[in-house]
Order: C-alpha cells, then structure tokens, then sequence
C-alpha cells in the first residue's frame, strides 16, 4: 500500500469536520482509514456511517470509547457495564477494527488505586463474552500517569498487557499510543512483548508547556519530542501490520478548518512516518 | 519522638517566609526538619543557615538540588557538573541529610531518551567520589512522567533505583516523592526492594484538574487522592526511619501567610500520616 494507505485520522485530529467531512477528505488525500467517536457516530447513524466509510474505501480503525467502569459494585457499575455493551454492539455495527477501552479513574473521594485496578479486570471479564459474540476487540488503552486519578488507572503498557493476558488474544489486547508511553523506561520491551496483542497504534507528539487540564496539549507529529520512527519500528517488529492512527487534542488545532490540519497532520507523518 | 517531630518541611512549601522565618516556625511547631533550595540559602549563607538550623534543634532533611545532567559531553555538561561539585559542597557544609538529584529532561531539540538516560548513570558516576569525600548522600528523585521531557528522564522508581545500584548504597540511593510515584503499578515492589537505598520520603497529595505547566498543581495531604497511610506503612517497613518532609508547590499556597500554609499542613500531616 502507498504510504498514506498506512495512515488513518481519528474524528479528534480535525474536530471542524463533521464525519461526512472527515470520510471525504480521508478519502481524497488517499488515506486508509478513520477513527470515530460515539457520540457523533450516533448523531449521524451507525449505519449510515457504516456505509459511507465503506463506501469511501475506508476502514473505521477505531471507535472511541468503551471503559469507565473501575466504580464498586452497584447501579452505577451496573450502567457503566450496560453502556459499555452498547457500545461493543455499535462496533460490530461499524466494523470497527477495535473499540478502544479506556478504564476510568479513581471513583470520585477513593483513594485504594489497587481496587479500582482489580475491578477493571473484573469489568473486561464480564464484557468479553459480548465482545466475542460480537466479533469485536477490545483494546485496553494505558494512558499517561497524569490521567490516572481522573480518567485511566491504567497507566503503563505492561499493565494493560498484564490485564489483558487474563483473556482470549482475539479479543483483548491493546492500543499503543506514543503519547502515553513514550516516557516509560520499559516501553521498548513491552511492545516486544505485546506482540498481537496490540490492535491499535496512535500517535500525536508531546509538547512542553502542557495546558491547563492538560488533556488539549498534544502536538502534530514532528512538533514535540517523542522518537515516534523507533517505537513505530518497534510496533512493527512486534508484528503489528494495522494502520497508524494520529489523535491529536489540542484547542490551537480546533479552531483551524478541517483542511490546515489535515495538511499539517500530512507533513508530520511523511517527516516522522513514512 | 513526638508526632511532629517526624515531620519536615520544605520551604518551597512556605514560600512567603525567609529561612530564619521558617526556622523560627518549624521549632515552635515542634518540627523536626526542614528542606531547603540554594538560592535561599546562599543568600543568606551557608554557614549562617547551617548554624541557624542546629541552634533552633532541627536538621535539614534535603538540600535542593541538584542534577540537570542529561545534555551530551562538552561545555556545558562541564559546567552543569562543577555546578553539582559546588552544590555537594553546600550539602556537606549544611549538613544535610540528603542533596536530591532531579536528573534534567531531554536535551533541546533531542528525541533520544535512552542516551539520556545513560548519561544520568555517568554523570553521577563523575559525582560519586566527590559526594563520598565530603559524606553527602546523592538521592535520585524519579520525577513524575508528566516531566520526563523538560524536567528529569528518571521517571519511575524502578528506574532510579536501577541507576543507584551502579554506587555505593551509602553515598547513592533515592527520593520516595508521593506525588511521583503514586500511580505506579509497581510502586510498592519498588519501595519494598528499595530499602536502605530510600534516604527521603517526600509527601503532598495529587489534586486534578492540573494547572498549565503542571508544576504549581500539588495539594496538602488529605485534599487529593494519594493513599499517603499506604505509601508512608511501605517506606517504614522497607527500613526507612527518616523524617517525612512536606513539599509543596501551589500558587495557591504561596499567595497565603506562611503560618496559614503551615496550619494546613499540620492538619494533613495528622489526618494523613500521624
């Protein structure tokens, strides 16, 4: 495949664009694929939307989000758990190549992290048998240790890789996404280690000053400092052959039409990528 | 010894007050310790300080600090190492008990961690028989990963006790910081094996959302979501007997009299440690 085959953009990267849009210059430029968000999949219609990424000669290579779920039992876990089969069903629906598990942080005033922990692998155990049924993969997300208080106590690639040896390969594995594993002194030996366990490989660059709330701070391929050509060599000696998927969240890039963005994404992936 | 007689605090905590001030403040409260910075303390002289701080009862838990190593051989690594032979040198004449080493981020315009990482085992290894002659204790403190890039490639504990066990367990080891460790998966393995190699134990608690450039974010114990009891039961039973040493870095704090700053901490250190 051409290089930009390799590439897809996830709905995040170009936020002016509605999905109609995105699938459309997608498309044009020559990529291979998309990654989608539930809620606006949902506002467009999840066939629809099916149709018109298969129709543009895409793959959707994510849907975002399933997770959420590391609250104690009771009827908050029990509707996080229901949410999260709706969205393992609009998966399927999309043909989604993974839907991205992104596990939540410490319920709000807890502090024992190792129960919240516990209850994720509980929480993936009860969803894998959908999943299954479904024919779609759940891919554990670990994101960077400064979201692990208030989004993800999953915070490094090994323990995603740790939670998901508890069940089928076919069906949990990971995402590798440079931003959140560049730092970790292990991250070489862990892909290793992943192997087909990784079904999803993102990436953006990290960038100094973080913002405030520092989720809008991730910079365009090129413009930080993560070696993303070494853990992409790594991703694909550990026999990963998907598509590289940049997710980019950064209010400077919102407020830029679709097209700026998508070019600047471009010029970042040939320097970095390609 | 008393309770308080445990506790430490850094000035950085209280940075309204002056040194005499904070001396003056820490012995009525029937403290312990205090941490201090070199600038301050070379303000006010070296000799001034160490004779303030004895005759008040107390002894200086840390000098910070210092480090920043990480760029490759030449000039200014040159000098970034006579800085860390001045700053043994003030350790040794203040007696503290430790001079914590924050290790430096990526070199400008560098992607390559890993040579960075190396160069921090070498240059302590330059530092090590200077630090041993004049009986200064160098603690590595593994930052937060949210800083591996502008501020310390050390990232976890693991990783800074590997690099400690290349020296002398009496002149090398490491800072346990809650704040940069709370979130590992392996923390409390790190702690565990680290024992002896433990010569600091740093508190505040992880509050969210964080403020831009994350530094000036941490919290007074019991305000965030650090199981500070657990952390605190492992460093004891890993050996450690020291003092816990209170730093704080919050422009909230800073805008507020160094007593009010104070009655804060006593409060958390007692709801949280005590």
């Amino acid at each position: 495949m051409s290089d930009l085959r390799r590439l897809s953009i996830n709905q995040a990267t170009t936020r002016s664009w509605s999905i109609p849009d995105l699938v459309d210059a997608a498309a044009t430029a020559g990529l291979g694929g998309v990654g989608l968000w539930r809620e606006p999949v949902q506002e467009l219609g999840v066939e629809k939307t099916a149709a018109l990424v298969e129709d543009a000669g895409l793959v959707v290579t994510s849907l975002c989000r399933a997770g959420f779920f590391t609250m104690a039992e009771g009827a908050a876990r029990r509707s996080a758990l229901a949410e999260n089969r709706a969205a393992i069903d609009e998966a399927a629906a999309l043909g989604a190549q993974v839907l991205v598990v992104v596990a939540g942080g410490l319920p709000d005033g807890q502090s024992d992290l190792v129960a919240a922990r516990e209850r994720v692998v509980e929480a993936i155990g009860e969803l894998e048998p959908h999943a299954a049924a479904a024919g779609v993969k759940l891919a554990i997300e670990p994101l960077h240790p400064m979201f692990c208080s208030d989004r993800c106590v999953v915070s490094t690639l090994d323990q995603a890789l740790d939670i998901a040896d508890n069940f089928d390969a076919d069906v949990v594995g990971v995402v590798v996404d440079a931003y959140h594993v560049w730092w970790d002194p292990n991250v070489l030996g862990a892909i290793a280690c992943a192997g087909d366990r990784i079904m999803s490989w993102q990436v953006c660059d990290w960038v100094t000053p973080l913002p405030a709330g520092v989720l809008m701070g991730r910079g365009v391929m090129g413009e930080g400092c993560i070696d993303l050509r070494l853990l992409d060599d790594a991703v694909t000696a550990a026999g990963y052959c998907g598509l590289v998927e940049v997710e980019i969240f950064n209010d400077g890039l919102d407020a830029l039409p679709g097209a700026d963005v998508l070019e600047r994404v471009l010029a970042g992936y040939r320097s970095c990528l390609a």
